[in-house]
């Protein structure tokens, strides 16, 4: 997850915007916040989630941090062992709490937590409406898509710890009905290949991995139309896809073996039905929304069953570049992958929203790419190894927060986050 | 931790009082959590350890299944699925969630449980009044001894949650100056051995671990007229206690190279002076305190290392059958060990209080013990391999739940209770 | 397992005999290993488990640092390097290589080690000749109890190792045929207890903690007159003993349940016939043998499923203190426990040979029990805690080795020792 | 490691000199362990390694199970049982012993493994004598490229469990001294980028994963004239390279925490100079020799700290795509990375033989990569995840084992292999 440095700010931002834009996002965090109880807020249900109460810390932390100790003479920090309390992984930003440790603080409490962003985000507002600079807002831009990348994480993370309860709860209420639109015929979108720019490249922000932009040589390829259906996917499960190991990348069929998978993760039968867990509770499994909380090696087996292939990332990109980018995101409060939407939500192809997708791409710096100077260049160059890049955005990503080239990544073998896949096939 | 069956009632039980025992038994336990959040209420910080909450819900489970459910025809549980959430270990009694995920449970919240405690003691309560019997008297005595030992439970977990977090809180505001008196000499009680009646006989409640009662035959032996103080422990970690293998059991050298022991679990050297975590917040170490919160292991290598031993569970109980059960207990509301006492915890040799006592004996059940039949069987009995007997409560025991012949037990590796020891010796 | 210091040294031992004492001890761990690869010899198969080639050194090195070392001014060492590879586990005596890793030593190899043990037995024979003393007495016949303990360790990890390949390969050929006897009428011996004396105590060699005798008050108890057979396990398996957490310490179930223990260690069922493993090879099991390659947890398991319990250690010696040592040793090169047998290894009783039979005793030190100074006291000392007693032999045991007070010992949950069990009930 | 289809067979290959080709791979093998006793043979030293028995005898097995069992059709396998234990990972060829138990294998011994080996080279030769196909041609030409790699590996299985002796042994005796001969000045190589051809395509032998040739644009760069040398590396370690978060990827720095690396695998300071263990025991480290054992993360860490970065393997293979593969291969003898050569191990780049390089690419498929049906599409395709490419054979290779697009892959974290780096730049 990227980040930007002073010379990464995008030309045309609107720096007489940046208060509005700032007081959003940050009150979006909370609005997630509004349903969770101290302790649902408190608790951490693995050591790759985070409690919701240490997002609204670290956000907090994270404009603290990088813009009001540098820039804010006066700033009095709000408590100053949040420093130790609240780093993620900044190595050049001191010692930091034990990540696996973030579920025992239960103080400051959730209410204590929300003063402290509160005394953050006015220190923040006073800064930038005193001293406007395109430094400045190159700065805040960074901490809002900051925030906005925890929102996201919050939400994956509170799903993860309510499926560890028995009692199954729900985050939000039952959503409105939606209105539903028409999906597409199956089929494959053709593409010529050829030498292909990829990469951001334009006046809006990007995170240092997005670039620089660079050519490819693509081959021609096909790509689908539409992400794979939970529908499909009970079919490969109904076909012994989980059992086969011939499907399974080697590593795959070995964390297969060790942790029982046998359905999308959340997923239990229940009187004959596929039922999945969501941010409303249990739910029937819908046929036509994108399957989603699948790895990177069920994607790869699924793709592999089906005689096709994963994308990879430039395949993607190149195919949807030009797409506009509307779908299913976390502002239609759906909080779920959808089949075919009407209105804001919809999308021909669901490239962008509902689910995240895994492409066959190992998470690798660009050509030329040099991450920046100092603790944001620790943002995501350092975890170029390891990892599959995902793109496109899910239902829990805020509007406006992913790009074409946006480059999410996660481990193979993670499955709480909203990930589905797109088959590929060469021409 | 021992069940009585019907059979066990002590005969001299005063039947009228029981409402008013039974009230006091669970209004203590939602004392001890009125200082708690929500969240602190809910974090598991160990495996061994469990929530506060869980503690307040598991009591009233207790009651519910062995009291309300056989014997209140029209009882309706609270909440069906409890039953599966608050089991503890009871095989005869359904599948449980599981002991190392109970810090999961963010719902119900604390102020559900407190609902729950209402409507269990509410329904106890009516039975108890409409029908009152001696099998009735005496599973309302097992279950508040039950909530007893979960009160002491709840304290020691809470504090290793506390002292789990840096910012190391406090769980009780400091308690009011407390009057003190003078120690003994330092010195030894010389004991004739011979023949000794061993176990609980008599009117009073008792757990099935603690009898039959039986002889056993002591040789002449020596034991010590206090415990060891941490002054005395300080000692032992100058002259390298800590560093020579030679004084320790090979398990307990295994652990002490594995973990890294240096001092008792929660000391911390500052600034020079040694201090340790208390439910008052982090506190200097009193010199004339028994010291606390050690292993089995590190007892047993302090007496080897003073050229002493520690004495046997029969050893301690034959010394101390006739002392007066008074001390520093959890009603004093001290919740830490101190030196000599003025008062009501006044008491001579601190047998009873401050800290529970390791004995060199390994948990083993007495001549011609028998588990009950049915779910109150799996009390003790199921436990009596890998655990040595303390003895004497300590400082976060109930007053009145200690007795002479009570033994308590813990793995030779456990330090989060309030466990200390005193020295014997052969004459 | 035991150290004579010098003053233990057996007032009645010949010290002429001592050369033929020591050459009989050296050359019986050399027969065992003539069957063996140098492969055979090297391969550790579990952390417990050493390998044969390692027991033959250890043996060596055990005669060298503590006889050769400081009683032999000129010896020279066959390879300086080897006191490092060879200790086992003497804090006293410097840094060693980790157990774990002790299978690496593919060099040297069997040839040099049996060369070694050449260069230590001569060195040592030339010593006990030229400088005959009682403290010299008395540390050889430690070296060679020492040496008939890692004989019978030698057989049961080579045992492990040969049971870890598919080919389940023979240590030794078929043996010969064995005279039967009858075994007597399945039944109790009736003891009246009463104040017994317990421990060593007499002219002949015993490790430390098989003293000091002492006085133990026993109550009436009974005490099987045979151990149990293999077709009363099979009764046991039948009934779903292994199925049943009643039966279990809660120990026992946690490792029944993450071991997946069905059966004793090595037991397989084919074709309907239960079969075990053995130093001949697989064997179908023999009906009227006592059951072997048990934990405590499963003799505990099976006691109280058959409504009975096991005998404490002081009953088991009680009893059978005055039977003669006989039975079925390795020495009768059968190396399996059998039925009833004739001649020289027949036993009214199997009180000794066949099977160790597990005790209800935690091991512990006796009254008055104090280590050896020096290395000699790491011998049995640290090792009390974590431990159940076992007594009376098994058929890998050298003949001679054994005593009534012996005490054999493991953890509860080891199961590749000759270990079985013998019941017993209160009167 | 890639497999040949039958359809893969190299037109040009002179199917009469087969017998020759084959007898001398197998010849190299059974030399490679002629230094070994039957417990080097059969100790595996960590479950990344295998036994050299094994590596013996699962190349026997690869031509029993893939030539001897569908095409010779009176063949007797040499032991039935072989197939279970020297499987190595072909789902699709049935059951196999654990991976991690192959060192339990203590029989067969050494020479019954070679004993089958001289049965399955016989009924090879036999059928290929008498039935000359291009098939057959084929598929023992996979069996003969799957041998050498299993040489390498049997070397470095050696030396690992060689290491882990203490007492260091020597796998070979000392080399005949070496013509040295002039290295280059230290610079780098001007690759001008565009549109190149990677991978194979031409009338030898090659791994599925090699091809299909296909098309890459490459941007200008640069890359270094020879690999980094151990002087450099101790550079590095001088300078705190292994202290220092910044340099290293996240996942790496983990790994270094975890594991306490501060040199490459096998490096020890003894009295002031740097040494490593060979296979002909510990050496110094020669400055001038690449460096050797490094993990990829290292690797990284090392380019980081000097300003550059790994190739990518498209580079690697662009920039030697034409230089004559020369080096110091295993057929030297040498056995370990040397300096400048002269004769035949003479390199002026050093691209070829001493280390296998790392280079910057993940192992993935090439576009319209396809693996082969049946069990040899099992040989790399199943392994496309989790592993970085090596490029160029190191000294313990057999020559003529290498080519220009030869890609071996090792999970970053790997250092038992003889692998190192070289670096390059963008321009």
């Amino acid at each position: 997850m990227g980040a930007a440095s002073a010379s990464q700010l995008p030309s045309g931002l609107p720096e007489q915007n940046l208060p509005a834009r700032f007081l959003a996002a940050r009150a979006a965090s909370e609005r997630l916040a509004t349903g969770l109880s101290d302790a649902d807020a408190t608790v951490q249900s693995m050591p790759d989630a985070s409690p919701a109460k240490w997002h609204l810390a670290h956000t907090s932390w994270f404009f603290e941090t990088l813009i009001l100790e540098p820039h804010a003479p006066d700033f009095q920090p709000f408590d100053p062992r949040f420093g130790y309390l609240f780093n993620s992984y900044y190595e050049t930003l001191g010692p930091r709490h034990d990540r696996p440790r973030r579920g025992m603080l239960t103080r400051p409490t959730l209410a204590e937590v929300l003063d402290y962003r509160r005394h953050v985000t006015a220190a923040v507002l006073a800064l930038v409406e005193s001293r406007p600079s395109r430094e400045m807002a190159a700065l805040v831009e960074l901490g809002c898509q900051h925030e906005q990348q925890h929102q996201e994480l919050l939400l994956t993370d509170i799903l993860h710890l309510f499926a560890s309860n028995p009692l199954e709860p729900a985050c939000f209420s039952a959503p409105s009905p939606v209105a539903t639109g028409e999906p597409p015929e199956p089929g494959f979108i053709d593409m010529p290949g050829g030498i292909v720019e990829i990469g951001h490249d334009g006046p809006g922000f990007a995170f240092d991995c997005e670039g620089p932009r660079h050519r490819r040589l693509l081959e021609p390829y096909r790509i689908a139309n539409w992400p794979v259906t939970n529908r499909a996917w009970i079919a490969f499960i109904a076909d012994g896809g989980y059992a086969e190991p011939r499907w399974w990348l080697s590593e795959g069929w070995a964390a297969r073996q060790e942790t029982g998978w046998e359905a999308p993760l959340y997923w239990e039968l229940r009187d004959g039905i596929w039922t999945t867990m969501s941010l409303h509770g249990r739910r029937p499994v819908m046929p036509e929304a994108p399957v989603c909380h699948i790895s990177f090696y069920e994607a790869d087996a699924y793709a592999r069953w089906a005689g096709l292939r994963l994308p990879t990332e430039f395949e993607w990109e190149c195919a949807f570049a030009d797409a506009p980018v509307r779908g299913n995101f976390a502002d239609s409060r759906l909080f779920a992958p959808h089949g075919a939407l009407a209105g804001a939500a919809a999308s021909p192809t669901k490239a962008y929203g509902d689910v995240w997708e895994w492409t066959a791409s190992a998470f690798s710096p660009y050509p030329r790419f040099r991450p920046a100077a100092g603790a944001v260049g620790e943002y995501n160059g350092k975890f170029m190894s390891g990892q599959y890049v995902l793109r496109g955005g899910s239902c829990a990503t805020p509007a406006g927060h992913v790009r074409p080239g946006y480059r999410n990544f996660f481990p193979p073998h993670a499955r709480w986050q909203f990930s589905g896949l797109r088959l590929a096939a060469d021409c």
